[in-house]
């Protein structure tokens, strides 16, 4: 696939968090990056405070190869995705990838679950803290956490800092794919 | 306080699966159960399907003495008395006191936070069984469970056989109390 270096996955599922998605999409999208938004089903996925956006991919028809950088946003998206073996296997394998994978809000609890979270530093909203630790993460109470691969953000009003997070990951990415 | 032997405590915050509350509250009731619901602050609290309740208590104005059964509901609530640490002390201390305890669907998610699941087989919603399994519990996907004093179901689907449940613990503590 050409152009890889400039290539996001985006995860989505119902009732995920419209703004966690919408914001960091348009920020990634301005920056240069072509955002793919990958789901359990191809098709018309709904958000939480009523927006739609198009799974174009499923978990069937793209590995993490296909990708520079991985972006979970939050609600009750990562609920559903935690529970599909292919969402799982997926952001494991991108994780352990090295490649940078950025979540929001509930999207670590898609960490948890991939197990990709032992003795990692990272934030995530407050409600899902005790998940976090229980599953090997150092949690803390930060806007923007930046540990190795893993950058992670609390809540909307934290988005500022994270699109400026992931489009500097983007960026660096981008310039090593031009020096490969 | 009085025929405390048929005294439920259940515990609601905003977001609460509205007939997660309503149902399990109406069965105790018609057993003669005397169900008060306790929240972090009085008032009205509304449900994820548009219904309300009135938390007539507090976490600073009751205590699991006041209580013979405890009955979480599930919904967003348990993710918002996890992070109240009197809601967190109370459930910790009200499952420690032998006690039923009866948790649903999300409700789990507050017995993680109070740190109960060691080595307790229990159930609840798949979306946070990778939770319950990391905090020490023993996961498994039946529709009711009963592990000591620790009473569990799924999802509203299995609300008939959880009320069952609840009742048959109710009246078991309501005979011991007459026994006294």
């Amino acid at each position: 696939m050409s152009n890889s270096a400039k290539r996001v996955a985006m995860v989505i599922a119902p009732n995920y968090e419209d703004i966690e998605a919408t914001d960091p999409k348009e920020a990634l999208e301005q920056a240069g990056a072509e955002v793919t938004l990958v789901g359990i089903e191809k098709g018309e996925v709904k958000g939480k405070k009523g927006g739609s956006l198009e799974a174009t991919e499923t978990f069937d028809t793209v590995t993490p190869d296909d990708f520079d950088m991985l972006v979970i946003p939050g609600g009750g998206a990562p609920e559903n995705l935690r529970i599909d073996d292919g969402a799982v296997a997926f952001t494991r394998q991108f994780t352990e990838s090295g490649k940078p994978v950025a979540a929001i809000c509930h999207g670590a609890q898609l960490l948890i679950s991939a197990d990709v979270l032992q003795n990692r530093k990272l934030t995530a909203v407050n409600k899902i803290r005790d998940d976090v630790k229980n599953a090997g993460g150092n949690y803390v109470d930060e806007e923007l956490v930046v540990d190795g691969n893993l950058i992670t953000s609390r809540t909307p009003k934290d988005l500022p800092a994270f699109n400026e997070a992931i489009v500097a990951a983007m960026t660096e990415r981008a310039v090593v794919g031009q020096a490969d």
